[in-house]
Parts: structure tokens; C-alpha cells; sequence
């Protein structure tokens, strides 16, 4: 893969929610699907409490290294909510009242009789120069400012405004996976994995070891941008694999 | 709370599996559950790929910020676990075989009928200096060294490395938490709710929307170190909260 094609992302998820094992995080997880499935590199996640400066601090430190910087969290009408506060604040802007986010709220409330006060209005500011992520969901819009992208932190309304980002989003080449299974352990398969992967070096290798019910198993992916090596070095693997079982004198399990 | 009884924590979660969405992240939840229950106040995660200078970089930087560094992940036999390696480098120390944790490894396989080869005893390379953590699960051995606790990746043996670290760890004031349970959005509470944090600095509070069946249900919680303080301020929120929902017209749900 040439460094021209290599698209990147950090992810930023705040909220004290999150630190204090309150909530269990599901974003990093949707947001990692999300990049591989247009061949961007997630390469970094960061999870900080609801502290300006942390937020600030890590902010400017992934923006600065990735493609892409995504944010989760802290956009709602609270006082603990001061994300827009942040991302305004890392990039010496004004945080005003966006007259299109406001509209976008004001039609929602207007339909279902929602009250609006200060604050609710706290969900239009946004960072000055910013264009607005649509919320299908709820109506209050995320934004995106230089390549920092910031979305809500409740699931459903994450997910919808990832979907609504992807047509803007350049991915890079797409990284296929191939998954080879085997009823021996990581310890037995170590040796002659490494001496593949040394062999290999365009195709990444990765071991996972599971406690299966009775007994260990090992899931070994590959994942590669180039197809035919990427075939080619999953038989090798396959054979390696098969070779070990043999040994051990185990069945192996149904490879994919 | 004193900022002598503050004892803080950073997580770092190494492997490629979780940036790309293979494996969904458990451990972050997990971790802090395990520090809320000690006092430990979780600030910050980090995640990061098998990369060394990733995980040297990412460990050097909590270590200096936090009382507690936990790792998970990358310490298998396999050529793509490099956290033994890349924390040697962080603390600029040595990578040998440790002779008690090759012993606990052996006497494992012995029972196990494991064959010793180089790929199992990767496992058995400690940092010169540091002290192993015992995995109950698999023998395999964590370890510390300084303020750094590098554990297993796998869900099951990283808990019982935690339950193995608990009585080394010192932990703060433990924080107290309360919950109450609102049935109109956050956009009405956001205002009165902004008013009592003000008056009650020391009691950290929370406001976290929910998608109910039928309709926005928010969830305010209280956090302290004071219980009488917890108490007073919880009393007022619940005052609050059936105020607000007194004006819409709505039931209250039942408060915790």
C-alpha cells in the first residue's frame, strides 16, 4: 500500500460516563467497523473525562496526526455537556448560535411541542466556520470543523450521523481479511507464523487465541490491500495450520 | 475531596484487532468498573496498534500523568505481541527470560503436555525489574514495573490479573453515586440542573439521555466523596426533577 493511499483516523470519545464504567462504550467498536469498511486506518482511540482542557489537549494532538478526527459526546443541552466549548476553544474560534442548526431545532420542537430555552439552545452553538452533520435521529447536529468531525455520544444518533458523513469521506484502499481457524494453541502456531510473516511482510498477520468450550482455539487473520498475496500467503497459512493439527494429532476445525 | 486523596489511572488497550473492529473492546468497561470500585478515578484510555513506537509513546506519556498505568493485550507468543518489548524500551531496561515465570510456565505445560519451544517462551521475557502478576487462567504471567501493570488482552485473564493486583493498589475516597431517573428530556432539566451544580461544587453531576420505548427518559447522576453532601444535593435534584415533571403534565418514574 503506497503512503498516498493510506487514510487515517483517531477517535475521541468523552464523557465521565464512560471512565467511570457507568456506560459501556459501543462506539469505538461502530466507529472501527465504520473505517474499515471504507478503508480508513482507525489508528488511535483516546477516551478523556468532560474536562475542557483534556479535551482540548487531545483534540489538538489527533488532529494533527490523522486524516480524520472523530468525536463522541458531550453536544447535548447540559451544563456538563462542553464539547462545541472544546473544539471551538483547540481551534481559536467564536462559538456562537448557528442560525441553521437553530432552525433545524426550532422545526423539531415545533413539532412536538418542545419548550425552547437557554438551554436547549446550547445545542445550535457551533464553532464558527463549522458545516453542520445531520441528526436524523433528534434533530440537534453534530459539526465538522478542519478534519474534526464531532458527533453525539448516544449510539443510535452516532451511528446516524456517520452515515450521514460517509459520501463526504475520502477511504483509502480497501483492506480485505481472511480468517484461518485452528484447534491448536497460539504457542504451537508462533514459530511458523512469525517465519510466514517475515516471509509475507505486505500482508499483516494477527493471532487471536480464544477459551473455546473444551478446549483452545486460535484465530489467525490476515488482512492485506493486495488480493493475490493476500490469497496466496492464506494458503500458506492454511497448510501451516493443517500441518500443526497433524502433529497434535487434532482435527482441525472448518477453516473460512 | 483533597487532591492528596486522588488517585488517578490511564488504560492503555493495545491491538490492531480492536482499531479495526474485529474484536470488540470489553476491557475498558471492565477496568473501570474495577477502579470505581477502588476509589481509583479512571481518567484516561488510550488504544493503540502493535506498534512499538505506538505503545512506548502512549505508556511513557501516562506514566508521568497518572498514579496507575494498566495495559492489556499484546503479551501472547505470537510475533505481533510486543508489549513486553515495547515497555522494556519505554523504561529503557533489558528483555530477558525471567526464571520464575518460565518456571510457572513449565510446570503448566508439564501438567498440560506442552511442548517448550521458542514462540511459548516469549511469554516468559519480563522487564528487568519488574514483578509478574499471576494469571490464574493460563499461567502465562503479567507484570509490573514502576507504576506500569501490563496485563493479558483476553476478557477472562485480564480479570483475574485485576483480582491478582487489587490488594497492591491503593485507592482514594471512594465515590459515592446516586441516581435519579427522569421521564422528560435533558433540554428541560438542563437549565434547573446547571444551577444546582453550581451550588454544589463538590458533587459531580450527570445528566445522560436515553431512547425509551416511548419516550426521552434521562438519567441525572450524582457523584461525591461527601455522603451527606450526596445526599442534600440528591434530595434537591429529585425536588427538581417532579417539579419539571409536575409542569409537563407527566408521572414521575420510580427514583433509585
Amino acid at each position: 500500500m503506497s503512503s498516498q493511499a493510506r487514510v487515517t483516523a483517531g477517535l475521541l470519545v468523552i464523557g465521565d460516563e464512560i471512565l467511570s464504567g457507568r456506560t459501556k462504550d459501543v462506539n469505538i467498536g461502530a466507529v472501527a467497523d465504520f473505517c474499515t469498511d471504507l478503508g480508513i486506518d482507525l489508528t488511535e482511540v483516546r477516551v478523556v473525562s468532560d474536562v475542557e482542557e483534556s479535551i482540548v489537549e487531545a483534540v489538538n494532538a489527533l488532529r494533527q496526526r490523522y486524516t480524520y478526527v472523530f468525536t463522541t459526546g458531550g453536544i447535548g443541552p447540559t451544563h456538563d455537556d462542553i464539547t462545541a466549548d472544546a473544539i471551538a476553544k483547540a481551534f481559536g474560534v467564536a462559538l456562537p448560535i448557528n442560525p441553521q442548526a437553530r432552525a433545524m431545532l426550532e422545526a423539531r420542537w415545533a413539532q412536538t411541542g418542545t419548550e425552547v430555552n437557554e438551554a436547549r439552545l446550547r445545542m445550535a452553538r457551533i464553532p464558527e466556520g463549522a458545516d453542520l452533520i445531520v441528526n436524523s435521529v433528534s434533530a440537534a447536529p453534530g459539526f465538522r470543523i478542519g478534519n474534526v468531525h464531532v458527533m453525539a455520544g448516544v449510539p443510535v444518533i452516532m451511528r446516524a450521523m456517520l452515515e450521514a458523513l460517509a459520501p463526504k469521506l475520502e477511504g483509502g484502499k480497501k483492506v480485505l481479511s481472511k480468517t484461518v481457524k485452528a484447534a491448536v494453541g497460539e504457542g504451537t502456531l508462533g514459530g511458523p507464523l512469525g517465519a510466514l510473516q517475515a516471509e509475507y511482510p505486505d500482508v499483516k498477520m494477527g493471532s487471536y487465541p480464544q477459551m473455546g468450550k473444551d478446549r483452545v482455539m486460535t484465530e489467525l487473520v490476515l488482512r492485506s490491500s493486495d488480493e493475490a498475496r493476500l490469497n496466496e500467503a492464506t494458503e500458506k497459512v492454511r497448510a501451516m495450520v493443517l500441518d500443526a493439527h497433524e502433529k497434535a494429532g487434532i482435527a482441525p476445525p472448518d477453516a473460512e
